[in-house]
C-alpha cells in the first residue's frame, strides 16, 4: 500500500497533467483501482494468442506512435509503476468484418503489463483505440478494468463523391477519425447525377463521359487502397451505385437511360432514370456491379439505392408505354419501378452480393432477401411522430434489419452545438423498438454527409468531431445521455484529432468562471499543443458554467 | 484588323481556357475592347509616376507571382498579342490610408503594355488585384479599359482572438483574403472576457493572467508584423480593447474590476464591469490604450466596445453606492455608463487617438468627437422596421459616420447558400439613407466573424467565399445586385483563393445539364487544379441551370 503522501503527490501530478474525462464512445463498463502508472519508453505490444496477423501488428505500430508522438517533448517520466507493455490476446481468427462480428473486448490497465483480451482482431483494435484515449500527455494512464462492445453491429458515416470529389488522403483521413470514433461502415455513395468518378474497366467510358475531369476520378487500384485502408482499422467499405433514379453523367453512352419527350410537342428532350424495359440496362448493370464486388471485396455488401425515382420522363416515352402494353402484369409505373428492382435484386443474388437499399424499396414491396438491410432516411413529422419512427416499425416489424439516417443528415447545419441535436436522438424510439433491437432488427446508425456544399477544404471540420455523437449513440448504452459529460468528452476527443492530424472544427468555447471559484484552470483542460493551429481548445468546465443547453 | 479566322480560332481558344466570369467585386465600369492579349514571359511592373515606393514595390512582386504561378504546366503560350509589362501611375504620396483616402484607379489591358492610373498606391493595389483576376490561367487577357473605385470607404470584417486564439500565420492568410474582396478594415477584436492574449509590455500581467498558455499570446513585434503585413496588402488593422464590460481574463490583478456581492447576504462573489467609480481605472486604461496607439499605428483609430454593460454588479457594490451619493451630477447606473465613457473617450482625444464604438455609446447620448464612428451591430426587428435601419437612421441623422454590421454576422451560420442572405441587404435602406450615403455618413460594412464555434481549423472555410458577398455588396454599385452572376463569378472567386492557398469552402454544387444543352463543359468552368485539394470546384452554370434560389 501506498502511503498517503505519495497519493497526494500522484493526485497533484495527475491534475497537472493531461486530463482524460473518458474515453468516447463511453465504454459498457469501466471499474478504475486507483492505481495510477507510467507508460516506459520500452513500451511495445505483444499478440499472446494463437493469432497474431499482420492486421493485428500494423494496429501495434499505429497505436504507439500515436500514443507516443502526444508525449510533451519536456515531460520528464513521473515517478510511478511502469507499464512495461501490452499483451493482446485475439480468440479467433475472423478477418472479414460482417454484421454478426464480434467486436468485444476486454482492457485490463494494471502494471506491469497491460492486458487486452478479444474474440476478434476487430475487438483488439478497439481496446488499442481505447487505450490509446486513456493515456495522458505525460504517459501516464489511470488503473482500469474495461470490458466493452457496441451496441449496434453498424456504425456508419455516409460520403458523397459525386456533387464534389474528394482525394483519396481526405478520404483515409476521415476513415481515420471514423476509427477513432469506432465507427465500422464507411456508405461511399460513390457516384450520382452529377458526376460519376467511379473509373471503371469494364465500362470505361461511363467515368470518360462522366467524370469532372480525367484527374477526377478513382481508379480501381485507388478504391483497393482505401478499401485495405479501411480494413486495417476495422471499417467496412461498402459502395453505393444508385438507380434507377440519381443517374445521368456517366450513363450516357450506354443506351440505358429513358429518352424524355416533351408532351405536347413530342419532341425528345433530355434523359432520365435508367429505363427498365431494355435488357440492356439489366446487362450494363450486370457487368458493372460485378466488377464493383469484386474491387470492393472481400465486402460483400453493394448499397443499389432505389430512392427518389422519378416517373415523368417514363411517362413520356412512347417505347415504355408499348412495353407496358406488351406486358399487363406490370400495371403502372410504380409497378415498373418495382418490375426494375426485382430483376436487379435478382441479378445481384446471382452474383452472390448482399444489399442495402434505401426505404423506398421497402415501401413499395419489392422482394427482397431476407438478408437485405433498408436504409431509412425519409425526415420530416407525420402525426403525432417522426416519419423515420413510423418507418423504422414497418421495416423492423417485417423482420429486416434497418440502418436508421434520418435523424443523422450531418450535412445540415445549423449555428451552435447542433450535435446535440444528433446526440439526443435515441433510436430505439419507436413502437417496437426493443424488440426490434434485442432481435438485432436495428442493424445501426449512419451519418450522412450529402456534399452539394462539402468538398475536401471543409470536409474534416463539417464531419468532426459532430459525427462521434453518432458514434456514441451507436456504440454506448441508451443511457449514456448526459450532456454536460458527453460535450466534455466530445471536447477532448476534438483535441485529441488535432494532434493526429484531423481538422476537426471546435464545439464551443470556454467559461471565464473557472479561475473565480477555484475549478481547474483552462491550463489544466485540453494540453495538447497543436502545431500549425494554435487552437487552445480553449473550452473551460466547471460547476458554475453555463452550457448552451442550460441558458 | 485581325482576319475573321484568326477570331474564330481566338474565340475557340478563350473558351478552352480558365473562363473569367468577371472580377468581384464587380467594378464600377468596365469596357472590353474585344481584342485578345497574352502576357509574355518578360512581363514586368513598372512604376511611372513620381512615386515609386517600396509598398508598389511589394505590391509588384506578390502580383506578378500570383499571376505566373496559375500558368498551366503545359500551357503553350497562344499566339496573340504580347503584352510586356504594365505601367503604373501613382499620382499621390499618400502612405496610410483613412476613411478619406482615395482608393479609384484605372486599368486599361492594351497591347504592348497595360496602364494603371490612381491617386493612390491603395488604388494601384486594387488594379493589380483586378488585373490578376482577369488573366486565365494560360495567359491570355480579354482587352479592356475598367475605371473603379468602392462604394463605401469602410469595408471590413471582424475577428474575435479571445473565445478561440488564431495564430499569426491564420491571420495573415485572413488579411491575403480581405485583399482579394479589395476589403480594407480588419477589426481585431483581439481581448474579450475569455482570455486576454495581447501580450502588452506596460501591464504584462494581463496576459499571464489572461491569456490560454504563455504560448497563446500576441506579442507587440508579432502585432507589428501583422500590421505592417496588412498595410502592404491595403488593409487597416484597428484593434479593439472592449469596455467597461466584456472584461474579465487579464484584469484581476489590477484592481480595476467592480467587485460583485450577493445582495441576500452581502458577501462577495465573483467581479463584474470596470469600475468607474476608481481613478486607478482610469489610469490603467490610460497607460494601455497609448501602448495600443503606438503598436498598432499608424492606425488613428481604437474601438473601445461599449456593449452590453451589464449593471447589476455595479448595483450590488456598496463602495459604488457611497460614490453615487457623493457625486449626485451622475444620477443613476446609466449614468454611470455615461461617466465612463466620457472620461475614456476624453483621455482618447488627449492621446490623439480617433475611436470607432458600439452603438450603445451614440444610444445612451454620451458625448463623442464629431469624428467617431458607430458601428451599428444590434440585430431583430422592430415594428415595421430591422433594427439595424432605424438604428441607422438616428445615428447618420445626428450627422455621425456609421459602420453597418447588423446583418453581416457571418459567424451565425445556415444550410445551403446563405451567402446570398447577406448579398442582399441593402445597406442604405433606411430613411434618409440615399442622403447618408452621399454625406459619407455611411462610412461602410463590416463581416463580423465571432469565434465561439470558429478557430484556425475552420476559419477560412467559414470566411470564405461568404464574406466576398458583403465585400462586393461594400464595393460594388448599389445596382449590382443580380444572383446568378454574382454566384458565377462568387464560384470562381472562390477557385481562385484555392489556388491561392486560401481554404475556401464550396458555395454549391454543379447542374448535370450543362452537357444536354450542348452549353460550356464542366472543364470549362473553373480548371485550376489544387494539389492536395482535388477540390474540382464543380459548379456548372448554363441556362438551363436552377439556381437555389428559383426552386
Amino acid at each position: 500500500m501506498k502511503d498517503l503522501r505519495t497519493h497526494l503527490f500522484l493526485a497533484v501530478l495527475v491534475l497537472a497533467s493531461t486530463p482524460v474525462s473518458g474515453v468516447l464512445p463511453r465504454p459498457q463498463q469501466q471499474t478504475d483501482s486507483g492505481d495510477v502508472f507510467s507508460l516506459g519508453e520500452e513500451f511495445q505490444f505483444l499478440a499472446v494468442g494463437v493469432h497474431s496477423t499482420p492486421m493485428l501488428q500494423n494496429a501495434f505500430d499505429r497505436y504507439r506512435a500515436i500514443i507516443f508522438q502526444r508525449r510533451k517533448p519536456d515531460g520528464a517520466a513521473p515517478a510511478l509503476s511502469t507499464i512495461t507493455g501490452c499483451d493482446v490476446n485475439v480468440t479467433s481468427d475472423v478477418q472479414v468484418k460482417t454484421l454478426t462480428t464480434d467486436e468485444s473486448y476486454e482492457l485490463h490497465v494494471r502494471a506491469p503489463r497491460l492486458f487486452v483480451r478479444a474474440a476478434t482482431v476487430f475487438g483488439a483494435l478497439y481496446a488499442l483505440e481505447t487505450f490509446s484515449q486513456l493515456v495522458r500527455s505525460d504517459l501516464s494512464i489511470d488503473g482500469t478494468v474495461i470490458t466493452d462492445k457496441p451496441r449496434f453491429a453498424y456504425r456508419g458515416t455516409m460520403i458523397d463523391t459525386s456533387r464534389h470529389f474528394y482525394p483519396v488522403t481526405s478520404i483515409k483521413m476521415h476513415i481515420d477519425a471514423m476509427a477513432y470514433a469506432k465507427m465500422n461502415v464507411l456508405h461511399w455513395h460513390i457516384v450520382d447525377e452529377i458526376s460519376f468518378p467511379y473509373e471503371s474497366v469494364v465500362l470505361p467510358q461511363m467515368s470518360l463521359d462522366g467524370a469532372f475531369s480525367p484527374k477526377h476520378v478513382y481508379s480501381i487500384a485507388a478504391i483497393r487502397e482505401i478499401v485495405e485502408y479501411a480494413m486495417l482499422r476495422g471499417v467496412r467499405v461498402i459502395p453505393e451505385f444508385d438507380t434507377p433514379g440519381h443517374v445521368s453523367r456517366g450513363w450516357g453512352s450506354l443506351g440505358v437511360l429513358t429518352q424524355c419527350y416533351d408532351v405536347k410537342t413530342g419532341a425528345p428532350t433530355n434523359f432520365g432514370a435508367l429505363n427498365p424495359t431494355l435488357n440492356q440496362t439489366y446487362a450494363v448493370l450486370s457487368t458493372l456491379l460485378a466488377e464493383v464486388r469484386d474491387v470492393f471485396a472481400p465486402e460483400a455488401y453493394i448499397h443499389v439505392g432505389g430512392d427518389e425515382v422519378p416517373k415523368e420522363c417514363w411517362q413520356s416515352n412512347p417505347q415504355i408505354a408499348s412495353w407496358l402494353h406488351e406486358h399487363p402484369s406490370v400495371k403502372d409505373f410504380a409497378g415498373l419501378e418495382t418490375y426494375f428492382e426485382q430483376r436487379l435484386l435478382a441479378l445481384l443474388k446471382a452474383q452472390g452480393s448482399s444489399y442495402i437499399v434505401w426505404q423506398e424499396i421497402f415501401d413499395n414491396g419489392v422482394e427482397i432477401l431476407p438478408d437485405t438491410v433498408i436504409e431509412v432516411w425519409k425526415g420530416g413529422h407525420g402525426g403525432d411522430q417522426w416519419l423515420w419512427q413510423t418507418e423504422m416499425a414497418k421495416v423492423t416489424g417485417a423482420g429486416f434489419k434497418s440502418v436508421l439516417s434520418a435523424p443523422y443528415y450531418l450535412n445540415y447545419i445549423a449555428y451552435g452545438a447542433d450535435w446535440i441535436n444528433y446526440y439526443s436522438i435515441e433510436p430505439a424510439n419507436f413502437t417496437g423498438g426493443a424488440a426490434a433491437e434485442s432481435n438485432g432488427l436495428i442493424a445501426g446508425l449512419e451519418a450522412c454527409f450529402w456534399s452539394e456544399y462539402i468538398d475536401a477544404t471543409n470536409l474534416a471540420s463539417r464531419a468532426w468531431p459532430r459525427a462521434a455523437a453518432v458514434a456514441e449513440r451507436a456504440w454506448s448504452a441508451e443511457t449514456v445521455t448526459n450532456l454536460t459529460d458527453a460535450e466534455r468528452r466530445l471536447h477532448e476527443w476534438r483535441c485529441m484529432l488535432l494532434t493526429r492530424g484531423i481538422n476537426a472544427e471546435p464545439i464551443g468555447t470556454c467559461s471565464v468562471n473557472a479561475q473565480r471559484v477555484g475549478g481547474p484552470t483552462l491550463q489544466q483542460w485540453c494540453q495538447y499543443q497543436v502545431p500549425g493551429y494554435g487552437g487552445y481548445c480553449a473550452e473551460e468546465w466547471d460547476p458554475v458554467y453555463s452550457a448552451p443547453w442550460d441558458r
